[in-house]
């Protein structure tokens, strides 16, 4: 369907963007007018043009009467640094746009849509909806929760242990899929482990990836007593400035302040006391579970002290993605 | 490469007679002559014509000068019904022949092949072994150890639960997954569980399947005190004349005990306890793992009182093979 074919192509240029946009969405956008791509654009990173407008820019023919692609609702607000995207598109004699989803910010939420309808302008909604949803998720919790986005990372053999009984856990998975979880991290605004996992494995919690070159993210050490060994990888190394122990008692008040600082998204590594809590108070929308093809026996399992009354009340992956990473595997999937 | 894509002919030829052959390997057969396939055989089921008469009596053209492509080395014993093939490819004429598998008979390997090198013709092995070795890997370990062939079976959450505490299990995993499992009983000749297993869940362990009209496999129930509830389906249905208690202290007694019985492979169904019994003794050598993605937290593990000292210990599946069913995924590998 030609619909699905362009908003493919808004979402793999919105895509192209991918960590430089926060703390907006990744959009792109395609004007096609008599079955010809006149215009592409995207938003590049925050501050700069929007992807309506950029494609507005681009266009190589009279945009009048053209059918604009885009994956987010164009804003008609005006509280930011760049104009309303709406009317410009209304201003510039757009025909026809479709939309993958509707933005969730509250100030904009469907306003977009109407502005459009009223200026005449026909409006087709939910093209490629669930992948655009995809690609935006940090951005669509953060703002229906103004909370970060928490992605739980798992390491475990088949039967469910990420470590022995003794704690020794190094390495259950082979190389290709530790560099997988280094791009993870690369793509994550924060990392957060509890304070048992610095005092038994003393991660560095950093992004090591050839020619990597963007930022290392926040390290965030979850620690009641808040004490930590002070020879600690996270305390002592060049990025240490970054390490910020959190001691209060409640996660969830301890991510509404991470997020007022900025924090959009945090890759949780555990261990499985932490990723528990986490998980009981449902402040995990997605876990990606990297399965190493053995069995261990007795050791530690994932989560430690999740209790259920009955078997349909388990926690299910929705969506779920799975990878092959030489001998592992990933599975990835919503909460 | 030419040799391998008739020896994959071969071996899809061979595979037509799946769950027919037992005892004897799935055997197929093409010869080709100047770049033309003349002919096609397969050994269809224990007492009827090897693969290789098959195909020299199905030839649409001399054979003279030709070469034969054959999955498994040729035999050349006669203490059977059928005569050897080795001297029938030798009277035909046959010039040239590509094995994937030397037999692991010890009154054939590696004989077929010298008879044959002896009497002028060029023999070419290995092209394919791997998959052939996959498909027969039944018969291979049978010839080799004269024991089952033993494939366990588990189907656990992503936290390796395969049970709640209280022993809640039905349906972790969904029905195309169960429907799956059901296929793979068929491809046994014996189901085999734990008295535990019979008195928690009290399973039918028969093929359940649309238009299914196979044998039932042989249940096999272990249990040391010979005890079982008088109201198990494996003893009061239909089929339970077929169901087998083994009281026997030695597993690999009672799998010698099975092997001369004709029991070539046994699909291994659980519980934990029986499950690790088996793993300890080394006597499993297929996993195959349905994983639903979910987590339980507190349950019941795949196994239990399966100890290692050291992490590398732990017990590695090789050639892992995966499908997705739906929601569930299944891992299937040798250990």
């Amino acid at each position: 369907m030609a619909h699905e074919h362009y908003m493919r192509r808004a979402l793999s240029l919105a895509q192209q963007a991918e960590g430089r946009t926060w703390p907006n969405p990744m959009v792109g956008c395609v004007i096609v007018k008599d079955g010809d791509v006149i215009a592409e654009g995207l938003h590049r990173q925050a501050g700069t043009a929007h992807a309506e407008r950029d494609a507005l820019d681009n266009a190589s023919a009279d945009v009048r009467g053209a059918t604009l692609y885009v994956n987010l609702e164009p804003c008609c607000h005006t509280a930011k640094r760049t104009p309303p995207c709406a009317q410009a598109l209304v201003a510039a004699g757009i025909a026809r746009v479709v939309i993958a989803n509707i933005d969730p910010n509250p100030a904009v939420s469907g306003a977009g849509i109407t502005l459009l309808r009223a200026a005449g302008i026909e409006v087709v909604t939910g093209v490629l909806e669930t992948e655009g949803a995809r690609l935006n998720e940090v951005f669509f919790h953060n703002q229906r929760s103004q909370l970060p986005f928490v992605h739980l990372k798992i390491a475990s053999t088949l039967d469910g242990r990420v470590a022995m009984a003794n704690g020794q856990s190094q390495w259950i998975t082979g190389e290709t899929a530790r560099r997988h979880g280094h791009r993870l991290r690369a793509t994550h605004t924060a990392i957060a482990v509890g304070a048992n996992t610095v005092r038994t494995d003393n991660p560095r919690l950093t992004v090591r990836l050839p020619d990597y070159a963007g930022p290392q993210p926040i390290r965030l050490v979850f620690s009641r007593s808040g004490k930590l060994p002070a020879d600690s990888h996270v305390l002592t190394d060049a990025e240490a400035v970054q390490t910020r122990v959190i001691s209060d008692p409640s996660l969830r008040n301890a991510l509404q302040a991470l997020y007022q600082e900025g924090i959009c998204n945090i890759l949780l590594e555990g261990g499985p006391q932490l990723s528990t809590e986490f998980l009981k108070a449902g402040l995990v929308q997605r876990i990606s579970h990297y399965l190493n093809p053995s069995y261990l026996g007795e050791g530690l399992s994932a989560l430690n002290g999740y209790e259920l009354q009955d078997l349909h009340q388990r926690l299910t992956l929705k969506h779920v993605e799975y990878s092959v990473l030489e001998d592992d595997l990933v599975l990835s999937g919503r909460l």
